[in-house]
């Protein structure tokens, strides 16, 4: 009974989070009053060092993309927007609680940025399984999706050393197969009796371009804001913006030359045109140029629109894997090629581009990496996109069997993408009945 | 009549504003080209130590909460968005213009971020009456409202040295019980006549949900814009979101729990999950550590919500106090709350956690206040809540007598809630044909 | 055919972009790895001396304007929302990487902010033309209307060493006289045909008001954002925000006095309530006072809901100039007000008020034009003011011829405003039968 298993898992998890953070985490050096003597100790003269002034424009990006951009993009079913904007709140909220924790205990100078992103991939696999699963089995996929997250990225970020500044295969890559495989585990074979309801209306397409487009337009900050301070932060935001830019004129292109009808579709617009900042999220803080941004992204409009076209369909009738959201074609595939782009680059990086200076910065060969070469550096990206892959797939098809359990209260096939399963909805429009003055 | 009353009182109020600006209104020096020579006076080296880059993020954070955060927050009923977003537009951009010279006559170098603040106490207030008095009464209730808001504020903040970084008690208090005093003597006992017209549609739902979403997430902006820079603004964008997160997480608990069917209640997640912002506002720059500010949000969560569920029908049924919005429960109970979290814990600050110069810096323990103590002031901090109170309450007593006088062209009570009084409405939905191509 | 052309077009288009950037576009200095070495050679101490950190708010509040301001604000129309907020989002990412090579060549060292605003203009122009055009035809004007605006921000800017901080004359002017003069070219005598389809609903309506007020909120930031760094930036923006607020009073106020019914018009207060912003660009950075920019504002708002009430409907009946959006009222007269108000306040500089270096640094005082006078400099902004109306409508005409050759695909006369001719719509919103729990 959703009524007692909502609020029993909402208490017991909130009142952990607080015994966990009364525990273990406290005001970092920069957030803490004693830091006007480490201003003092370490020299430093303006209070605008504090990294507070570095980050947060971008931390509050970050913010307006998992909140507005996520929730409003899945608003697009005619009948599940407040699923779609309020469940995407829910796990929101509990998720970067969680990732603090984790990311807390996996490296211990985390900071705001990085906390962030880390939820970003359960917001992800929602989109697999929108409108099938209930608000307990996502706050349950949520405690596991950051879970292995926090190991698959120390694992490619510290033990490989592997760079994936806007988390292509971090991120989107293990996001987007975490959520398949927990839908393909999920797959429900009479969905069709609620087709009536997967689909969209006018208004609802609306709703969900608010999402498209600060998504669209915050990429930038996301793929930068854990970048090195000054150039770093400065080439990401360029390299994403310009993919971006590209994505959306062979997005409309595909929609139109291969549409049904030769009309635009709504859907390639709100999810295709996202794919080159997808893409672009490892390479993002590499000399990938201005122009190889500009083809990255020409090339992941293309195939992301096509996807919806083609893929989604044999998804479904020959893997059955049900994708609500399409997000195989938003950020499973174009996570994977920024995986590649980033190996690619990476090993070809040189000193003649980068200086000497450089390449150590950006690779971080320092340390006990200070004698890897760009070369293996690409071999290392290309390892670290295996792990993400394993991790999303594996893990998920272990999450899909838990949810699979028949006590999670998840709707019928018949009730699925209707938010009146889990919400108080309002009369009709049709019935109001303008008074006369 | 509304069509010469509402013109006519905007061009008084704006006449006045040109002359009284043209008498007390000059750029301060950071944004006077005057600046290159205070430069040189004062050895500043960078341009990035002009106040702007500290505060002009937090300041267009606080800006989108003002307009797109309040105004969309109340879209929620069926037939009054045009109102609701509309006229919060026009008091908004009155508010803000006579905040900026009460602020300046009070305190002569209030900054932009403090200015801005200063008007929300009139949105809250706002709430309480929405849909059922004219703009007229709108602009008299602003006026008022944002003199005695700099009245109570220079007392609390100036003459009590209390602190108020998010205004749990200057705004949030002060504002909710101007506004709930209001509805009182404004009390509509037929109001049932427009009860057919009190409720939100599907669409309506999701427009509020923009409002919400981004009032939660640039709360943080909110409760840190008018701290000191540096480690103060950092630990009170901390602490605002942690109690942000906790809160949404006991919000959906209790709508599940205590709603009449189980199903979640889209008035509780649209603002009983921004109450633990309001309740951490007083004690936002202090070490309340990240447990305590999940705690508050915890409890807020659970108190808003049951406040929703129980205490709105009581207070109008008994009390005959009608709250369109509900601020009672987001920001009467909280701002309380939030009183009284700041007292307690600037009477628990120690030498250990804050360090000495940390005391002085939270606290200004200098000067005249050199030789207070915390405990001390705790006191003073619950004197100031106790100052808000009165305030709201008297002054909203006072307002409501004026505005019950019968000149201002409020609607009668079966033309409440309904845009067709000021507004022109276009034709229906249902109404649109579409052509056959 | 618009199923071949408009793919064509933008396959075409993208891949001379990709082409165009890897010959002629790098990494400026502070985006390269090779920063680290010029930060020494330049005695930088600390990243934040990095461009990005000064820009990149500002930059992303442009960034809102366009995609969700424009996209938002154009929404209004019963059934073009898609149209209105997808081509424009097409328009945008074509006309930011055509923007960004024309800047290039122009000004080698052109910064983000400037390039973006350069776009603007295009959008506005799509203002007068919504709805009546092809997505093809948008992008041919998108391409000829960036060519024409980066000679004249050439020739206004460099060659005449105008100031126009926040653009109104060489975007409001220029990019108002560009649209309506292709809408006078394209004049459609039929066009009553879709007079059914020229208007709102209530929710499209409540959409367009995302647009305005994201639009009024980060216009400071628009204005702001190639100003000099330190109080320049801050003055443009404290000009910017008060002259919007003074407009919002007098736009109601006229909105209700003038209107048919003395209800307040839903197209005032969505676009008049902007034109204050539109009117101080010019003279944002120079010291025009508060009260100067209140008594802007003032008048701009009632100019502006005049001309809706009494000279669109002129235009489109006398000069056959048919202007959906009525950008004659929100961009033509109120930027060439602007023009004026900096003309004027140009030639009344001081240095009792600016100082001597003040004047300098704004006027740009130095090099060969070192001896310039402030009288004199007041004569050129008029001569800009003049080239930035001819390059508009002599632009604007040939423009429109162009766009007459019966190739583009543009909608018939009853299928204007329309978006079934290029989207495919979903079924409507009445169809919807609640399935019963």
């Amino acid at each position: 009974n959703i009524r007692l298993s909502l609020p029993a898992v909402c208490f017991v998890w909130q009142v952990s989070m607080i015994i966990l953070f009364g525990v273990f985490v406290r005001y970092n050096e920069e957030a803490d009053t004693n830091w006007v003597y480490k201003k003092k100790e370490k020299n430093i003269t303006s209070d605008i060092e504090n990294d507070f002034y570095f980050r947060y424009p971008s931390f509050q990006d970050v913010h307006v993309m998992i909140f507005v951009g996520f929730g409003f993009l899945m608003t697009f079913l005619k009948r599940y927007s407040f699923g779609a904007v309020g469940f995407n709140f829910l796990i929101a909220a509990f998720g970067l609680q969680w990732a603090l924790l984790m990311q807390g205990w996996f490296s211990p100078l985390g900071d705001d940025g990085k906390i962030k992103i880390g939820i970003e991939n359960c917001l992800i696999a929602y989109g697999a399984v929108l409108g099938k699963v209930s608000p307990v089995q996502l706050l349950v996929m949520t405690l596991f999706g950051i879970t292995l997250y926090a190991v698959e990225e120390f694992i490619i970020l510290s033990v490989l050393n592997a760079k994936d500044a806007g988390g292509s295969m971090v991120i989107h890559t293990f996001g987007a197969y975490y959520g398949l495989s927990i839908s393909r585990v999920l797959y429900r074979p009479n969905l069709n009796k609620s087709n009536h309801m997967n689909g969209s209306v006018y208004h609802s397409d609306v709703f969900a371009m608010i999402g498209t487009l600060f998504l669209w337009m915050f990429w930038p900050s996301f793929n930068s804001a854990i970048c090195n301070h000054g150039d770093g932060q400065h080439r990401a935001a360029i390299n994403t913006y310009l993919a971006l830019a590209s994505t959306v004129l062979t997005t409309v292109a595909i929609s139109s030359l291969f549409g049904k009808t030769g009309k635009l579709d709504m859907v390639h617009i709100q999810n295709s045109t996202l794919a080159g900042g997808v893409a672009v999220g490892t390479a993002a803080e590499f000399m990938l140029m201005p122009y190889g941004s500009l083809i990255v992204g020409f090339f992941c409009g293309i195939i992301s629109t096509l996807g919806y076209i083609y893929l989604t369909p044999f998804l479904e009738e020959r893997l059955k894997i049900q994708d609500t959201c399409g997000i195989h074609n938003l950020h499973a595939m174009p996570g994977v090629i920024g995986g590649i782009v980033g190996a690619i680059s990476a090993a070809a990086a040189s000193k003649e581009v980068y200086g000497d200076l450089g390449l150590v910065n950006i690779f971080s060969f320092e340390g006990s990496n200070g004698t890897r070469l760009p070369t293996v550096q690409g071999g290392y990206q290309a390892a670290a996109l295996c792990v993400a892959l394993c991790f999303g797939i594996g893990g998920g098809t272990f999450v899909g069997l838990v949810l699979k359990l028949p006590i999670w209260g998840d709707p019928a096939d018949e009730h699925c993408f209707n938010d009146e399963m889990y919400w108080e909805v309002p009369e009709d429009e049709e019935s109001i009945i303008p008074p006369v003055l």
